[in-house]
């Protein structure tokens, strides 16, 4: 029989908090918020904590546990069943993993009512330990157009504006439910300038354009009034919301984070 | 003796048209164009062919090149000198080199005066056959403020714009010299609704809003305007430019493409 | 009614190649070679030429179109027909498109026979003149192992190994079908010192080692047995090859590429 | 006169904790180990607290203040003074920066001697409130060589081996100077399977190969002896440190990492 070196004794005395698998690749299904589930690409980090007392973890098991779930609708209970399963089998006293993918909206064109999809990059992490509820935490990068409050003050005309994304990090209270990506767009969408679309005809340009010149928003604003419109939303334990803009007239960006624990 | 594998016959009969080295990250000095030099960091992709009766190359002998040629100020001179030196000492019919880079150019505000540096995405590529004079392609990326003639056109106010990138690859014949980098970048400045700049002050941010607003331009617009700018260019041979726009309205990009044999 | 800027007359007279959207990303089925087909999340290029008469094209347009073949399995016949909507609805002569994704298939570990994914990255790139055949080209960038036959011929014991990709560009004549992405995988698997697997148990691990220790291969034997297999391939008319090791006793890499009209 | 809209009051009670500008590219001078400089090109985020009070933040004095400092060799105390600059200029009570940036390090080859130049990820975190000390951290990537123990034992010959990467994050106290980078590369040098070099001849070739399987290393073992090298390091107050395997045998990674603050 082959030697299970993992499995020996280690005599460094030092505890490891995290091993595991990074940047593996699979399809998984995410949950919808009207029903129904997205086939989407995920990369995974998984891992565990491993005692002083053993030399390695067992990396294909993490492998083994992501293949059975990938026919799976996945939200937070699964991911509960996955960390309990690395638990257990991998005999650890705290997992984690990281799902990151690109998530799609539908989106409706504001005059013509054209509908296409928007790419949403996300991410859901989840940390367990044994008879522990679920820490679950979704990030949410939802893209958007600001247009600058100065530029339009100082200028005759015109105003510079730009693409622009707001990341949000929510975990809320174990009883619960974190809202669904989809809402975490309709948030943005509500606090920018304008929100983007993918199909937009020219009643439509027009449309966003002027919505855009008639709210204009520094990164400041944008941040200012993500907080003010995520700190009442029921169960929320902690939020980190950071507004990027790429400006137009620079090739940097401006950016604004901010973070409670509440 | 350590034993040459790579020197050792091969029996296959196909000769390499490509071998050699990438992603070396190195820092090279490039010629300014007012004199002096800039130091920056290359990722480089350096190159031979292999005939069929050889089974590898020397990986090693590239490196020895590169690091000889990182105290020097670098141009078309220097990189025929580099090219020839890998033909020679790896015994191959031809050579090529990649060198990526960020350069920088001092950019002045156009109405406080202030100065700060633009960076701006470069490359050099070289191709060599023994005794025959250097191929040459410059590639330069040159950020630039765009603003939608459509969007400006249907508004009521306002009008979109957004950062967008003008990529250009240029060869010259070989008795011509190539442009410099701060040339190709006046020439996307001269042509663009607005250049982009690192500092603005007040007075120069309303300058640049109502530049833009009084110049838009589709992609298409941007694109024809270059291509009609570089066609005068003494000595040009080749040219491929590439205008991309960030869209502010849309989280994909616009983009047109063109090359031309002169 | 709003005015079509894009639409009046231009009189640069400069024909424009390519113009279209860019980075848009949507997720599309790709047939299997096993039958059914897998869903996948594309970044997408798409673009039509514009002749020198008008000022813009109608990038919505490519939206839509996109939007309608999100629901079908998409293979050559249907990028010829998106090509072919692109032509009409855009009045244009010639389109392009390049659809870039990560495909997934199943391995089965040599020895204990565990199934997982593996993931490849692919694209699709469809390029069409009206009552022209689709020019179709396929992209699949393979991970495979490699050991360096230098490295164990002149050591006592063991020999570098890393992971690797080999990069493949395939197009075929009109009459014959392009090969499955699995047949790709497959030759690459067949040609490397060992395939590379998502899930491997001890058994397995022992006999991936000991395979790539017994077959030696430097980056150029990897590209010239890539070179002898995909040269009978059926009807195949041009191929690029380009293999890569991520050396793992440096922190660059060889490479070695080779392309060819057949 | 143009007026000063962020300079205005406003009414939304949010405390900003950070803004200011993301990549924005600039070279500066960073001084080295033993004497003189290297010129590296940084990726600089720079970022202020914003009171309640104000509507928004200077954005072109950020520009300014890192313009100032280019021609400067940077460390700690340059950081220090740029963070002081930041807090008067824009009347806030938290200032942050971070460069991150390609250094270089000279490696001598173990056998033939040759010396060339290995690229390592750095960056630079400063944050400062007036009147107190620095808060300083050191981020270094240092690549380097693991050899599977596992794979070492249970295989008849060979073992699989990969180019690994060990990041590491180190905060000392006030009191304490931090190490230089090229310390932080020869700890992992010391420490891994075998360090990598740019330039290997043959007999450093089999050098490395030799050492590399005579010292086989689980990531969780690199990770345990990077933790026992950094505690004693003199005034250090907290590590972060991650290893991260691009195993050779998959198309994914192992990683394990761990913190401490001591």
């Amino acid at each position: 029989m082959l030697k299970d070196i993992q499995n020996e004794a280690d005599g460094r005395g030092v505890d490891i908090q995290n091993v595991g698998i990074n940047n593996v690749r699979m399809p998984f299904l995410i949950k919808k918020e009207g029903g129904g589930f997205l086939s989407v690409v995920a990369d995974v980090r998984f891992t565990v904590s491993l005692p002083k007392e053993y030399k390695g973890t067992h990396m294909s098991r993490f492998i083994e546990i992501l293949t059975e779930y990938g026919q799976k609708p996945l939200a937070e209970e699964e991911m509960a069943a996955i960390l309990d399963e690395a638990l257990l089998r991998l005999d650890a006293s705290t997992a984690a993993i990281k799902f990151s993918f690109c998530y799609f909206v539908e989106k409706t064109a504001p005059v013509s009512g054209g509908k296409a999809l928007l790419d949403v990059p996300c991410f859901f992490v989840g940390e367990k330990q044994l008879n522990a509820p679920l820490k679950f935490t979704l990030g949410v990068d939802v893209p958007y157009t600001s247009l600058c409050p100065c530029s339009k003050e100082i200028s005759a005309f015109g105003a510079h504006n730009q693409r622009s994304v707001c990341r949000m990090r929510l975990s809320f209270a174990p009883e619960y439910e974190c809202i669904y990506i989809e809402e975490a767009v309709r948030m943005v969408d509500r606090t920018a300038s304008s929100p983007v679309y993918s199909l937009l005809k020219r009643e439509d340009e027009k449309f966003v354009t002027e919505t855009a010149y008639q709210n204009p928003k520094f990164v400041e604003d944008m941040l200012r009034d993500m907080v003010l419109a995520l700190r009442p939303l029921p169960g929320l334990k902690y939020f980190f919301v950071e507004c990027e803009n790429f400006e137009s007239i620079h090739n940097h960006n401006a950016i604004a984070t901010h973070e409670e624990y509440l």
